[in-house]
């Protein structure tokens, strides 16, 4: 029975005390009371929470409104613009410039207050299979940029995971397990493969929920891992006659696993760094990613990208041999040709998005260039007016 | 050019039309004056939508600190009903009666429309591995209401596969395979299972941050099931000499399968019968679920009950079964200790569970006839008096 009680709110009248008494129907009495002052307390605040619902839908919906004609005005002059630069009725250039004008407002818009209030990007079928028809929108800025924050830190951390686990497998194989890896070990390295990809699907699903702008090809990339670690691990590695043989698919695939977890720490750094630098320009919005794509500086792009290409190469090579295997072999299992051609695939479509970045970036720089030209020129004609 | 665009709202100022003109700088006039018509729609908007956010905000956390008052208050009061019927200050029939009341003002609060602002149960560790710290939580009351639906629609759709799944096996086993099964159709059904059961935990840690009251056990009890299907499908099923010895083990669980699908078809009917008659009550949220515990008319419990503890009985038998194998054999696999544990486990704690729901309906049911015949008494006092 304490009046002063810390839960108590200062601005909701404090209940009064009562002396205590040892008489039973005192104490009920007693209790009684403040259960009817809990009761008169809760009917007010439950009519202002309804009216705060009920007016903050209002508000949100009439503001809703406004903003989706907003942008669908914003798709409309997009597509006015596109038509005219193609009938020459802009200059390409022209043209160009206001795209780009639409595509800030765009980016202002989704990156604003208003970003939650805009027509939202469904669920789509993974996070509806798994989740159901959850909200998983944060409704406020910060969260939302905590939810991004949290992914990069997770891929950070994974990463680090990601390369010590097969480098692990790979040392133990040569000094302790005789060159024959045991069945349990590997098993628990796929199945934490199929827990990492199912994650990083989600929180990549729900990132586009939330606004981000990640290229689907990285979806689909986890959802054919996500395939690759399932099917690995129903594929008996072990009680071969000839270890050494049956097991150079495993091997291979973890030392490319080695590499990847290089390459995906190298990434991490140095395309946060881009992106920051993207997002102070007004290029990215806030809430973007990007995947396996394009390092920060020019200078370690020379690193990085026949890094990322090695790796590719590698990933389609290995995908050839198990398929090789299938082709070649008597008892050749159905896990070989699946697993294989999910290799090829993986290994053609980042070839194909990584190339399809190189050359956006190329157009981009061409178009910086012709801009500091233009800049350069306008100097140039001032100064001589 | 359409002035009359339907996507704009009727309260922003219509678009001025311009006389459409072949020459390139008009075109390029009109659009540079849309896209400046366009910035100077979205300065206010932007202004009005952060205004919003602040001031629903700042009335939000008013409320949830209010809230969060009352909801301490309820706490305290709790502990001290239940204190002073320990000492016997108040009498025991009484300090239930309060004890009811607190409860259904808990209820009320956290059914209302102030439950979002009520302190969150956080994500729990499974949701944090799998979605990061993203918001799951509902803000409006209908789409709480329709995530609990989707979860019992999934239910559902799920039990009617859970039966039919398991049933095709054993019927072509008989009828196609001649008594083996080939491994790839299990594993397909292992995989389901997985995808199944990590479902359901995700959609039932969800259900329980949006203020469902579900029994900790079923969900634990899922984290389990997921665990044995990611453990079978490791386990090679094929290649044994002695198929109907070795894959005693898989027939015994798809029959266990297909009962336990009859069972959730049964719960699923008669379950909801009976929770909406507790909603009805006051004595279950609208956002409470009931899992395996139950029956909804006595007359089923009959039925109900038996085929349960049949069932739960089978796990066992087929667990013990496994640990069998794995102790008489001498080549016996991880896999067949580790399954054998997880059905035990998964045995034991539904049994304990249903008898614990049992018990405290049997309370439940011994309260209500004595009250009743309170009733009755006073009834019969009035028409003496």
């Amino acid at each position: 029975m304490d009046p002063g009680n810390p839960g108590v709110d200062s601005r909701s009248p404090p209940p009064p005390s009562f002396p205590p008494t040892s008489d039973a129907v005192g104490k009920q009495k007693e209790v009684e009371d403040r259960l009817g002052q809990l009761l008169e307390r809760w009917k007010p605040l439950r009519d202002a929470a309804s009216l705060h619902n009920v007016k903050w839908q209002r508000d949100a919906d009439a503001l809703a409104h406004q903003a989706a004609a907003l942008l669908a005005d914003v798709d409309d002059l997009q597509s006015v613009v596109a038509s005219a630069s193609d009938k020459e009725d802009i200059a390409h250039q022209s043209a160009q410039k206001l795209e780009d004008e639409l595509n800030k407002v765009r980016t202002m818009m989704y990156d604003g207050d208003i970003a939650f209030l805009l027509p939202a990007k469904n669920n789509g079928y993974f996070l509806q299979a798994l989740l159901g028809p959850v909200n998983v929108r944060a409704t406020r800025k910060d969260s939302r940029y905590k939810v991004k924050e949290e992914y990069n830190a997770y891929r950070d951390r994974t990463a680090v995971m990601f390369l010590a686990f097969p480098l692990i497998l790979l040392i133990l194989q040569n000094r302790v397990w005789n060159g024959c890896f045991p069945a349990l070990p590997v098993q628990v390295y796929q199945a934490w493969l199929l827990f990492f990809y199912t994650s990083l699907a989600l929180r990549e699903n729900i990132l586009r929920v939330n606004g981000s702008d990640i290229r689907p090809w990285w979806v689909y990339h986890h959802y054919c891992a996500m395939a690759m670690a399932l099917v690995s691990l129903t594929w008996g590695i072990q009680g071969h006659p000839s270890c050494i043989h049956k097991q150079q698919g495993v091997r291979l695939f973890l030392r490319w696993a080695v590499m990847q977890g290089v390459a995906m720490l190298l990434q991490n750094h140095y395309q946060r760094q881009r992106l920051y630098t993207r997002i102070a320009l007004g290029k990215a919005g806030r809430m973007d990613v990007v995947w396996g794509e394009t390092a920060g500086v020019t200078g370690q792009l020379w690193v990085f990208y026949p890094l990322l290409f090695t790796l590719q190469g590698f990933q389609f090579y290995i995908g050839l041999l198990l398929l090789r295997t299938a082709v070649l072999e008597d008892e050749s299992e159905w896990q070989t040709v699946v697993c294989g051609l999910l290799l090829i695939t993986m290994a053609v479509g980042n070839f194909s998005n990584t190339v399809a970045t190189l050359i956006t970036k190329a157009k981009f720089k061409a178009k910086m260039r012709k801009k500091g030209q233009e800049v350069l020129q306008l100097m140039t004609s001032k100064k001589l007016s």
